[in-house]
This record gives C-alpha cells, structure tokens and sequence, in this order.
C-alpha cells in the first residue's frame, strides 16, 4: 500500500483486494459483537471538509472511532477559509498539529493530491469535485463481491449523470482492476469526452443493456442541472434512464441494484425499486464503515495482531 | 422500558419512577468523584438535529461521554438533507452504521416515531415540533422532587406560551402520572383547544393561581411571536403572565421556580426572580445530564453491575 | 497559577516560565511516540466559540484530546444565542453541566472576564474583541525561546495592524514579562492611542527597525478594513509595511520571522519570505498545540506524575 489513498487508479488489484479482505475480516470482529478496537488508539484523524457531506464524513468518523482514533473534525463553513487561508495554509497547519491522517472532501478536482504534497500523514480522498472518490468505488465493489460472490467477470451498468459523477469516474478504474466489464449509460450530453480512454464500454440505450447485466449501479441525479444544456427534463430524463418497475422487471432474476445515495425517490430510481430485495443500498452504507476502517489500519499500519483482539 | 423514549405519554409510572431513582443513582457516583462510567463503551450515540438547541444537544453529548460512548453529531445544516435526503434515507445510514441510539430533535411532529420504524437502535425524542420533549419533563419531575422531596400531590402552573410549547404537553401528562395537579396559565389564544382532553386544569388569571400554587414553572415566549395574533404585545403580555418580584411575593415561602431555558429575562421572568434562591433554573440543566444518563442506560441496557464503579 | 487564563498580562514571570517548561516536557514526552497523555481522562473540556476560528479552536481540541480529555464544541452558529439566550445563561449551563475548563473566543473584550465570574471550571481566554489572546503569547514566547535559545533581552518587532490585534497585546505584555525588547511598527492610524502605556516602543519606520531586531513578528491584516479610514490601499500597505525579499534581506543573519495565521500571502507576507528556513510559522502551529496542553494540564491540576506516563 501506498502512504496516500488518491485515485482508484493507483490501487494495484493487490492493494485493493487487500483492502476488501481487511473489510471482511473487520466485519467478522465487528460481528463477535466487539464493537470497538483498539488499532489506532492515541492516532488522530482529521476530517477536512470544505463540502458538506454527511453520510461520507459521519461514515469516516465512525470508522476511525470504532478503531479508537481521535476524530477532529473541521469544515469549511466556521472555518479560516472564509478569511482567505490558503489549502496550503490549512495543510501546514494540520501537520503541525500532528495529524495521522486528513480525510479531504473539496470541491476542486486535484485537491486531494496537492495537500498529499504539503503533510506527512496519510491523506485520503473523500471527493475531490468531479474527479474521484476512490473509497466509495471500494465499498461499491466489496458490496458486489459480498452480495455476488465475486466481481471478476461480472457485467456492471453505471447509469446517468457521468459526467459529473466522480463515484461513476473512480468505480470504472477499480471495477476494471478488479475483472468486472463497465458499461456507462446515459443521455450523450451526460457521458463525458474523454471516454473513449476509459477502461468500458459507452452505451444511450438503457433498455437494451439491462437484460445482460448483473449490477446495476444508478447515479445521482443533480436536481439544480434540471432543464439545463444537460437534460432536457426532469420528467424526461426519468422516462428513458429512471430504474423504475417495468425496468426492473427486465433484469434477470440474480442481478442486484445499487445506489451511492442520497436518492431521488421518483427521479433516477422508484422508491419501489429501492427497497426491494435486490437493492444492497442499504448494505453500501454500512459496508462504506467498513472499507474506511480498512482503509484507515492499512494506511496508518496498525499492527497485524491487533486486528483479531477487542477491548 | 420500551426500546424507544418517544413520549412521556408512554411512560407509566414504574418506567418514570426507574428514570429519576436511576439518574439519583449516577448522582450520587458523579459525586464520589468518578466522572465518567465505562458502562457504554464502544456504543455509538448519534445526535440527529435538524433544529439548532445548544442545551439539549450539549447535555446529551455530555450525558453519553460521560457513560463512555462515542458521540457522532448530525446538524441538518451541512448534511445531504440540503440536498434533499428524506429522513428515511438518513434513518437508513445511521442504521447501517450501527448507532446504539438516536436522538432526535426535528421541526415536525411525529418524526421521531417515523424514526422508531425504521432502525433497530433506540430512538430518543429531544423533541419533535410542539409535539412533545419527554427528556426535558423527566428532568423537571427529577428536579421537582430533589426540591420539594416528592412529585405526587404538588400543584404544579405551567405558564405561558401552551399552544406551542412541547415542553408543557410532556409536563402535563408525566407530572399527572407521578400525581402532580397541574394548572395551566396563559391568555387564551395561548391555551390549545385540545386542551379539554388534557389530564390538567386551565386558568387565565395567573395572580389568582399564584397564593395556592408548589411549583411554578414558566414557558418561554417566542419573541417572534409577540405582536402578531397570539400576543397583544410584548409589554402586555409581561405585564399580565410575567414573573416579577410582585407576583413573585404572592407564592408561599417553599414554592419555587422553575424554567426550561434559554430565559427571556424582564420578559416572562424577572432577573431577580430568575436568580432567587427559590429558582431552580440552574439546577434543572444539570439534572438534565443526569437524568439522559439515565435515559441512555436504561434504554442501551447497560449492566446493572456497571452503575456503581468508575474508571 | 491562578485558575484562569483570562491575560497574558496576569502571568507573572515564574507562571510563564512554568507553562513553557511543561511545554517543553510534553514535547519531549510526545517525542517519545507517545501521543496521548491519561492525565485529564475523565475531564470535559468545552469550546465555547462565539466567533469562527479554527485554527484556535482545533488546536485547544487536540491538545484537549492528547491529554485524554472529552471535548464539546460548543458554536454560536447553531446556538441558543440566536435566540437571545445571555452569556450569563450559557455560563449557567455550562456550569451545570459540570465543564472542568471552558475555551471561550468571543467577540467582545472582556467576556471571558465575565464569564469567570460566573462559573466554578477553569476559563481560558481565546480570544476576546481585539483585547487579548494570551495562549497566542504563550505559543509565540515558546516558538521564539526553541528557535533562539532565550527571550531575554531580544530586540521583537510586532509589525502592523497593531489597533485591531489581541495577539499584539497580548505578545506585549508577556514579551516583557520575559525580558524582550518589544518594537510596535505601523502605519500612525493603526496604532493605539494608549500605547504611552505599554511597555514598548513605537516606530512608524518598518526599514529602520529591521537592522537591530532579532524576531520579526508580522500581523494579520483584516483585508476588509482596506481603503477605509485606516489604511491607504492594499499596494501601498504592503509597499510600505510589507515583508518581503528586499526588506528580508536587511535582517541580521539569525534573525526570525513569525505570523500567528492564517497568512495573506503577497500582502503582509511575501511566500518567499514565509516558506524561508528563517521563518518559524509552521512551527508556531505545532508549538500551539504543546503550549495549550500544557496550560490545560496546569489550570486543571493534572497530577505531577501523569506528565512522565502514556498509555
């Protein structure tokens, strides 16, 4: 493993299978009813969000508390940023307070690597603008691998917005590291240029892809880029890429549907299809705790022994 | 005890009494000078506030370190409920992410009870629109009876603001099953129709309630309320239902006083009144964390054994 | 020690030199890869900021949190002061809930000594109006005493918006405690009328003071009181009170640079100078935070023998 955890793209198909192994065996400790272990104790973790994001910052905090670290959180809003201090500024400040890890959420792609540059500790990137979210591709694929037995080979649909959508961006690069064949869907307005050097398939027509593929995986919609250059209407949008009943119907009886959330109930998907038992929604969120605590031991090398133990 | 703290309707007697001899119980512990009890370590208590309150937030996050659990705070503003999360979403990420117990305080009746559905934590309301506040009712039957030594056969005047006071409906109904008789006063625009349905009495004349009165405990007034259709204006209303030194002198020597706080001071009490030897006001915050500790270790079923030793 | 920090200039001589020695000795403890202390486990330390700042209020929490303290933030965003709850009320609550030290930065001068009238736990003041920041004194005494062996009879230049800074007076009055010579450098209209009585010098001559001083220390400018009253332009500013190569140059060789942050880079400060091997900035961060654990380890009366341990 690296010191860093920046883009799915520099974990090699050891590092993450490593990670998703870690996860597993987090989950068994977590399952002896041991709720907390003592791994990072005295270690500190900052929490730097110059976005808000609740579930991706309180997903983290309870990685690192359930792992005895110290959380010290600091968001943009009530910050010195206001006053014009510099990333740079910021930085240099965390590392002189002695921080093991900084865990950045900024609305600037590239963000992320530039503070990597400025501090010792370990940075991790939880969403850096429309770049990567590289923990979000590594609970998406430890969800897979959990509810399908494996990833390799595997056909996965990313649907809708992939242009702005740094969770469709980081889950291309790992679920190709990982075996599994992409293939994005949405409006040609929606899927990025640059595509054609990305590691999958492109395709406008929904319908036609459902019936072969094994994991759906829906994006976000943003409500604000409605009846813009993007979309032509929110009604729209949802009539020909919303996963609703009769879509749902057309997928075959093991594939699973899954969602990074917060959802829109009624636009990308139906509240019906949401939570059904082939949605694993509601398992991403709670295995998002878990691939963060195993991204937190890895990275702050927690010692190999303490794994197994409780408090 | 239910699983659930979401009414002070739900509590019977046996449950209310559990609550005050338990939160007697840890008062006497903090008192040999232990401050903290390892009792909930390793359980995670979340503080969902969709409506800003300094005081309740703060007494819960006390409360619960204090028993050793980690503290995740969720404030609405900064969290995906900007960006359109329904509850049951957030109620589904704090589920997947394992917290013991919830508590809540959100601008809409009834949220809490919608909450209670949809995860298998327990679900504390620290108060849900003008609906109800049962933590703060338990914290005034815990300070009336260190006061006064016992609840049952006190009169008791809830005055002010009734219509839109959650802290007086939790009051009258768990004061009337520890056997209190309480008497509410306000202007009648103040008074809830539903009233008629309440186990208490209703009176407009507070002077004439005064002379036969045990505890008075006054509401408080919404500033931004004043001058519209409820209050004729700031000064009138002070003049006819506010606690000054005069009215104050109508009470008899052991009656006190009581408020839930943030005062409106020379509004709905006096400074002087407020600070009186016969106020309990300051009290009442601090039998506030003790009496969520006992909520929290009641509810997440601490060991009985581990009540009585410290770390 | 008193058991308050409410000025830089109620620390006597033996005071200050007792909390940079603690300091010094919990630097070395931390050395030792020891990064949390037991000694205040069990304590509630509260952050009480009224006005955003969040380099201090991190670095109170860190230091807090080494020392094993539980800590509460507590931020007038999303307070009860937004409903006219009083200082005296929050100090009630505070008091009730049994905060052992309150961090309190407010904007107007002298709530931090009202509020030690108020409650029984230790305050620290930081920050107050533009009356004093003394944990800032103690950080920058501390920086400059590890950089060059002693602050006894060095020549200390506190250069800039000298009017609207507490850390400039509070830097005054505990510079001279210790023996430093202290230079005020400014523009007429940011100099305080009452500096008659301050134990310092006045120039109005930035390129004159350079030559004979040891420490330059570099003031925040508040940009939004440019092009008012105070100050000509932002160019002419940083023309003539600027620190840049040029002016950089004309101090001695073992000379220092310091800013308490967050920086203006190209107004006050150029980079160069700020990211020079002369320049202590970063470690001023850091120093902040031995320099806070060692006056929470002090007011709150750690034991002697804590100091020596980890955990």
């Amino acid at each position: 493993m690296k010191r860093h955890l920046l883009s799915a793209g520099d974990l090699s198909r050891e590092d993450a299978l490593l990670i998703l192994d870690t996860a597993e065996e987090l989950s068994k400790v977590s399952q002896r009813s041991i709720k907390k272990l003592p791994t990072l104790r005295g270690r500190t973790v900052v929490n730097l969000f110059f976005e808000d994001s609740t579930r991706t910052r309180i997903s983290f905090e309870a990685a690192a508390k359930r792992l005895s670290a110290d959380v010290i959180n600091f968001s943009a809003r009530g910050s010195s940023v206001s006053k014009g201090e510099s990333l740079k500024d910021t930085a240099l400040t965390l590392e002189a307070m002695g921080a093991d890890a900084v865990v950045i959420r900024h609305g600037a792609s590239g963000a992320p690597h530039r503070l990597a540059g400025w501090i010792r500790g370990s940075v991790i990137n939880a969403g850096d603008g429309t770049h990567e979210h590289p923990t979000q591709a590594l609970l998406d694929a430890f969800s897979i691998r959990r509810a399908m037995g494996r990833v390799e080979g595997l056909k996965v649909a990313i649907v809708g917005d992939v242009l702005h959508s740094r969770v469709a961006r980081s889950n291309v690069q790992l679920l190709h590291t990982l075996g599994a064949e992409v293939t994005l869907v949405g409006p040609p307005t929606l899927i990025p240029v640059a595509v054609d050097t990305w590691p999958c398939q492109v395709s406008y027509d929904f319908d036609a892809v459902l019936p072969k593929t094994d994991v759906v995986m829906m994006l976000r919609v943003q409500q604000e880029r409605m009846n813009g250059a993007y979309f032509p209407s929110a009604r729209e949008y949802s009539r020909r890429y919303g996963l609703d009943r009769d879509r749902f119907a057309k997928l075959h009886d093991d594939a699973i549907v899954m969602h990074p959330g917060p959802l829109n109930r009624g636009m990308e998907i139906s509240a019906e299809v949401a939570d059904s038992p082939r949605s694993i929604i509601v398992e991403q969120v709670g295995n998002g705790v878990l691939v963060r605590m195993a991204v937190l031991y890895l990275l702050l090398g927690g010692s190999e022994s303490a794994i197994g133990g409780g408090e």
